[in-house]
């Protein structure tokens, strides 16, 4: 009989953003169920986030290492399959390297981790055990980011110009991490973030998206990033030209100082045929600005979309579906690929499609490159 | 040790809408497990649902008078606590009915059932063994909805004028009870329906939404029903002149021959003050109209909103929520009101908040009177 | 040599707002120039409107009557083309009926006049000195208003099912007649409005619109006419089914009460192929639903549009145009015709488009409609 | 007697684009009239244009230069006040240098000139006639544009931090140019153009709207200019990063082979308190992003906004103003200003706003900026 897959989760105690996130993702299309977790840092936060989780006490753990070594050792049919990272940056690497070494697939929450070296290991370590490793780009999950990507793939907007990628936040306007709000407080800590702050944060989104939905890869960027609020160790808000591979030019700019602005991640691709429009924050809506006829509003169920596009939404047209869906997008297929090879099946193409550690790698290196881009006098840094 | 609530279910076999939704809706918080059902009138297709569920094949029934009677003799720690029924209308009644008389719990879709006769009976029922029941006019879950309703409470807008709610979907634009389309199959008929289509199916969430934020009661109406789709037996179409208990008047419209409409849920509520206006399909705006200043726009997550608001969303401002996640909030508020139960404590106000079987009736009621004065000269027919 | 078509006015002094729009509207093509007016009702505040204008002291007159007897006595080659009635209701019929019987031309602000005996005789004598008469319902002078009238013309949207117009605007929610605000002053004012307030100020663009856009003709209807204000004696507020000529159903709503909105005019068309809507207050933008493929927004400018559009467009696309133009649209096209009768020539087709006193007549029979349909219990009351 | 303020044109002769658009603009507030022009180089099209626009055939000129000596000897009362040039980018200099040096004021297209050379000329001139000189950047006309300004001006945003000023088209997506397209041909050829195309023709307006409404200057800037229509010798494509005096940072990209755009001006300015928002395409309406509160919708006519707006605004809320009647409030404002120096008197401040010459140095200073950054391998250019 076929069973639910079996699903672990450090990080992401009661009160977290992320976890819980991460928890109705998995949750959402029942194919996964949580089994066992070290939520915390503190063992006590840790059980009693297990309670009110619904977990048997014993599979809540003091902290990742004991998680991974007593699942190990549980029988083939109880232990859990999967492991999900939910914690800072600066404890991604621990937990993802020791989960795959000890045979458990791993999904990771982005960036995929806090510099270069660990990066390049956990790419070396994914393809030395043969693991599935998945980064919860949840953006990349959303059924119309899928359209824009078949469509660009297809040749429906022709050869690619120009693309223009902005991820505009507010929320750290002002100097948030003095007060106790723990998502500010490590975000802009260099111990915990890393190198970047806002460029880690949620540059790394832009770049991925951009990326992702036209299939080229940007090859050169000029970055001048700023730390606006006072104080502040890590840049708050950043601007970057580009140039990608096929000779198209953009601008990425992704701040977390603009005032009143809630999470706007949106996306502008222009071809020689016609321009897609999408933003994060109307997700079901893809707007095709064609040359020479009127404006298009594709929609997540109507008319004739790529199949990648109904395969990955839930609910006839209209029925507003959000960032939890796209987000449990990543998990359901992942779940599908790992249900899939435990029946000894190839995953379905269509669901064979969530970020990887190598998005992770590129992530980390645009990170770097952006960060030296904007301490540099030269124009143009090659990525 | 606080367990998860158990759910069964009545109807919804794999490939049917609405049930896929109710479980999606009922597994997104973690509070609810799906533990048995009787997905099909037929019993092969209902044990291959059964599977697709990983449920133990013992409890995948072949009839829904099986799964109530079984259950029922399971030892309590085990058998499930309510029973959810996503069945055609004219099947609401028999499995609520049976759950109510053998101590279950109940959440059903709407509308509540086929008849004004069965609508009474349930309400009475529900009365007498003070049980829960929860009717899913889901829209009302909606963060954005509570908002409204907290605002014209506490009278933000001042005296409510004038209520104009739309509801326009195009999908029965042609005859597509024609083909295998199951949902336009049994909404057409009037033997599965009842006596309205559009009515029954749309507009009564309508009706319900306009008294749910206004706390007003819809006295009068003038109705003009069409089935415009030739061959069609029931109402593809509706426009109704409405007046309230406290002098506002308004106009509700509801059809399924709107060709292109998705399915757009709007309202909007004048009052002395200000007007609201909220649309289903942009679920996280609503936009407030001050008569002597500028307009602002409502976000959830976004300053100072009513309690309500924050207490029916997961993610921060900018992180889409849609249709399921209020759907959930009727699946995750009953929920937390049968915990109480269990508890033996009294539920906590702000969650206390779903449709009941009185809603219920009063939509069968809205059903009748809008045929009625449909068939009628007379101009006001009163509810 | 060709010259100017000449221009006088009655009404519209400085300060008055509907006075300054139909001199920018005459004044921005530069086909039409204002020699002579009389601008108020008292003599001194005409002479310094007519100074304010650069007019000649000899060509401000004291009134009407004045206006059109010494202006029919000067010289052909000076003496005004057409009089422009910019007056409250009341005093639309006396100058109009006058400048017809001397031989001038008319354009007159709507409603037409102030009851059904002055409209049909206003029919009669257009009819009989066959002079233009134009009537400014300048809604219908919108490139994309025109578009939509040639979609539906041309088949391109199916058999017409379901209309709704709506008019809402606020500035009436509070009693401002009791200021000194002019226009709020008027047009409550049973004497000089007439027997409707909101449904004749602004109802009967809302039908001259939808008549306008589908071609088809309002047959019966049912009227909910409110005084919301306390104290107000005409309407300000009404909501009515319609049922047109063809089948069709419709809703018209309009309303001076709704707090908060500005001036939004707008209407939905939905056909059996596809639906139709347009925004006064977005003018450029057309938005097509269509039954089975994605949503497409026309725009003035853009792709293949009917060539009624562009010959009332002034400016490439995204280069807004707006209320002031199509207001100019009805003048230009008068003008247009009016060159064209003194050239001795038929107008351009493309540019003989414009209101006439039919439409007049036909506001006129819809407020009587409309107030008699609201005293009434019968449902139904024929158009 | 007060008269008219009297225009005369070079260029624009009938079927320009921009000379049909001046024209409508001089005429849309009754104070200026149009008695001459030179409105092509060929002196039969000059003459038919005359006659189009009704002038006396004698003030129909064969070019610019007899159009200035001509008029010159005119009688005082009869001749132009004010001479309006309305040519391709070369041609600028030449007339209005002429103009001025003979006493007459001027109106001039943007960009102000060819090359700098030419703009230091022409403002030394203007400075040592102290004749009136307006530039038509017309987008700072809009009453938005300058309810934005007043509002940063008054601190309401706090301090800025950053700018994105955006100015996408798609007209030139492929080579127009190469057709009897005469907006294209002049506008992509060096000799007509300048150094700069897309940089030039739109990229200034952004430039001019950023610095209008920040009151901050740009003083480093580093860019990406790009021709992608193969063959084409000018940019029709730049990103920008701007670094302002304050400190604040920014982005301005103008584009136009962005396929599908039409005239998407829009500029976002963040400072420590708030956001604001504009968009040509939507011009009345500016958004205010608060950091703790909702957004607000601030309209064109609606509440408590500066002083500034309404005096730049000619109808009531909900009616839509657009592109020509911002055009026209730089003429308007320029005769109002010039009446006031025919009367003696001061102007009034309130109407004393309108594009001078300076902003046409500072325009084609940022034309030879961006494209010596453009051509440079360092970083930063100096403005």
């Amino acid at each position: 009989m076929k069973r639910k897959i079996r699903m672990g989760m450090v990080g992401g105690g009661k009160g977290a953003f992320i976890g819980a996130v991460h928890r109705m993702a998995a949750a959402l299309d029942g194919q996964i169920e949580l089994v066992c977790g070290a939520f915390s840092s503190s063992p006590e936060k840790s059980k009693l986030s297990g309670q009110e989780f619904f977990l048997a006490p014993a599979r809540v753990y003091a902290n990742y290492e004991e998680l991974i070594s007593k699942e190990k050792n549980l029988p083939a049919g109880e232990r859990m399959d999967f492991v999900s990272i939910v914690t800072p940056n600066h404890v991604h690497y621990g937990p993802a390297k020791m989960a795959l070494d000890n045979g458990f697939h791993v999904i990771c929450d982005k960036p995929l981790c806090f510099d270069m070296q660990e990066a390049y290991d956990l790419d070396k370590t994914v393809k030395e055990t043969g693991l599935l490793f998945a980064l919860t780009h949840n953006y990349t999950g959303y059924p119309m980011v899928k359209q824009a990507r078949a469509m660009i793939k297809n040749g429906d907007i022709g050869t690619i110009r120009k693309v223009v990628v902005e991820y505009p936040q507010g929320w750290l306007s002002t100097k948030l991490e003095d007060s106790d709000q723990k998502q500010a407080t490590w975000r802009t800590d260099p111990k915990r973030s890393g190198i970047a702050g806002s460029m880690g944060d949620i540059g790394t989104h832009a770049e991925n998206l951009a990326e992702y939905i036209t299939g080229l890869q940007i090859t050169e960027l000029c970055a001048d990033l700023t730390a606006f609020v006072e104080g502040r160790q890590l840049d708050d808000d950043g601007n970057v030209l580009l140039r990608f591979d096929n000779g198209a030019k953009g601008v990425l700019h992704a701040s977390q100082i603009c005032a009143g602005e809630e999470n706007d991640l949106n996306i502008r691709v222009y071809g020689t045929k016609a321009g897609l429009e999408w933003h994060q924050m109307e997700p079901n809506t893809l707007v095709v600005k064609w040359l020479d006829k009127s404006k298009e509003i594709l929609r997540t169920g109507v008319g004739n979309l790529y199949p990648e596009v109904q395969a990955h939404a839930r609910v006839p047209a209209g029925h507003p579906e959000g960032y939890l869906e796209a987000f449990a997008n990543i998990y359901r297929n992942f779940a599908f690929c790992l249900q899939a090879r435990l029946d000894g099946r190839e995953p379905e193409a269509i669901y064979n499609d969530f970020p990887t550690v190598w998005d992770g790698v590129r992530g980390m290196n645009f990170i770097q490159k952006v960060v030296a881009s904007s301490n540099s006098k030269e124009k143009w840094v090659k990525v």
